[in-house]
């Protein structure tokens, strides 16, 4: 997916969520955002947004000398700790586990600080159980998992990333051998190794990271590792608006789960905003 | 008013907005938006936000070599008119004409091609008549009125002119003498003196131009003349959130009718985003 220019004031709003959670000193908030000005104005806009928006929080991380959303995601860990013991329910209490907990995987990537200042996961979580999804290819995904044997989970923000326990406990349960992917370090709210600990997904099932910082899957980016985990996976689960800008088209099979959060997405795939995608690639 | 962080991806989102009136061809749409990243690096953050969109909307039109809102604004024009005649009866039957064309006025404000992309002007209206403003000063706007002999008033969009004639209808019924000011040239959907003679505004008060295409009233930009004018005015009249931003601290007896289009104005103002607004200086 190529970058709109309808992206461009999306990446100065991140940059100003970014820098909400760090500092109120405007000399610093000016200076940040006149850096960002220049990372904007070399924008490839062949390249998915992902490439600018990664390019965006290096340089905010490099000028502040600090990661803006180490608390947040923390805290959001938490929050979705809460919820797990009633949402495991849902899923135990549910005729077609497979499907209630990819649905809850789905309503989960609500939680997105790129995007969103506040959140209402119970909204999200009841429009996923109790609405059409968008785009529903859970018949085909339901069959590849059964064929498949090794799943590569890429996850994508904290919070969220207990809403994938549960759709990974429900893969695990049929003997699946999963893999989660997290990113090598901090980027936005994205899910590092210590997410996948807090969250007691490190004890479910393999957690790897992707060796880079980078907004989604962009491939080059990552480690030879990770891409060599990529290549034999037989299913790919993809999280996220990231990791479908940076990974549609590619001759994988690969289902993306995802809300549309933004008029871009929702337009490339000619669907409402706020729509929710269970998609194969 | 200075220019605060988040004024930034307000400017991208200006320039998408006009783009989006004018050119569907993405390398000069992405042409503009990278010339555009340069004026807001050199924006001065002491200065209102009108300044940097001010040098933004010239740079449009200069790389463009059109005014991106001409038709728009003759349509707004058209649309208000044909209101007209039912806004009309709804001042003529008012208990007090002056406060619900006054209030009318500030409705019509929510026609703003800078912010919005779609007007609810139906709604605007309702809002403005049967709800409290936000802020309002109407009884000393009242006395201001009937003391003034001269009344210079800053008008601000298309289609929103409509409104303030209903209001300068009013004023020179009273017997004040009312110079309703225009922009010089075409910037965004600002009114030029082509609108006041579209709109039948020419014809009922005197209308001079301002010298200058500026967002709002950016003194050392605009003419000798309208400074004149300015000085000589024993009440002004200011439309409009740029207005606000340009002249809010001006040592002269002026009254701000708008509504509080953005979270960085409203903020200031201590309001709710959409506030509608009646404020000495």
């Amino acid at each position: 997916m190529r970058t709109h220019i309808e992206c461009f004031p999306c990446f100065l709003r991140q940059t100003v969520i970014a820098l909400n959670q760090l500092t109120d000193d405007p000399e610093v908030r000016e200076k940040v955002m006149k850096a960002v000005l220049l990372v904007i104005g070399k924008a490839d806009t062949s390249r998915p947004p992902a490439h600018t928006t990664t390019f965006i929080h290096r340089m905010i991380r490099e000028v502040l000398e600090a990661d803006p959303f180490g608390r947040i995601k923390h805290d959001y860990n938490e929050i979705a700790l809460g919820l797990y013991p009633s949402l495991k329910q849902k899923v135990i209490r549910s005729d077609e586990p497979l499907q209630t907990a990819a649905r809850l995987a789905i309503a989960g990537n609500v939680i997105d600080f790129g995007i969103f200042t506040s959140v209402d996961i119970e909204g999200s979580v009841s429009r996923a159980l109790e609405s059409p999804l968008s785009v529903d290819d859970y018949a085909s995904f339901k069959r590849s998992v059964h064929e498949a044997e090794n799943i590569l989970y890429l996850l994508d923000n904290a919070g969220e990333i207990v809403f994938d326990r549960l759709l990974i406990e429900e893969l695990t349960s049929l003997g699946k051998k999963v893999t989660a992917v997290v990113k090598g370090s901090p980027v936005l709210n994205d899910v590092t190794y210590e997410d996948a600990s807090q969250t007691g997904l490190a004890g479910l099932c393999d957690v790897i990271d992707n060796g880079s910082d980078c907004i989604g899957t962009i491939m080059e980016w990552t480690s030879a590792g990770f891409r060599d985990e990529f290549s034999r996976a037989d299913l790919i689960i993809s999280k996220g608006q990231g990791n479908f800008e940076t990974l549609a088209g590619t001759d994988k099979n690969i289902y993306f789960l995802f809300q549309a959060k933004c008029e871009v997405v929702s337009r490339e795939l000619g669907r409402l905003l706020g729509s929710m995608i269970l998609m194969r690639s």
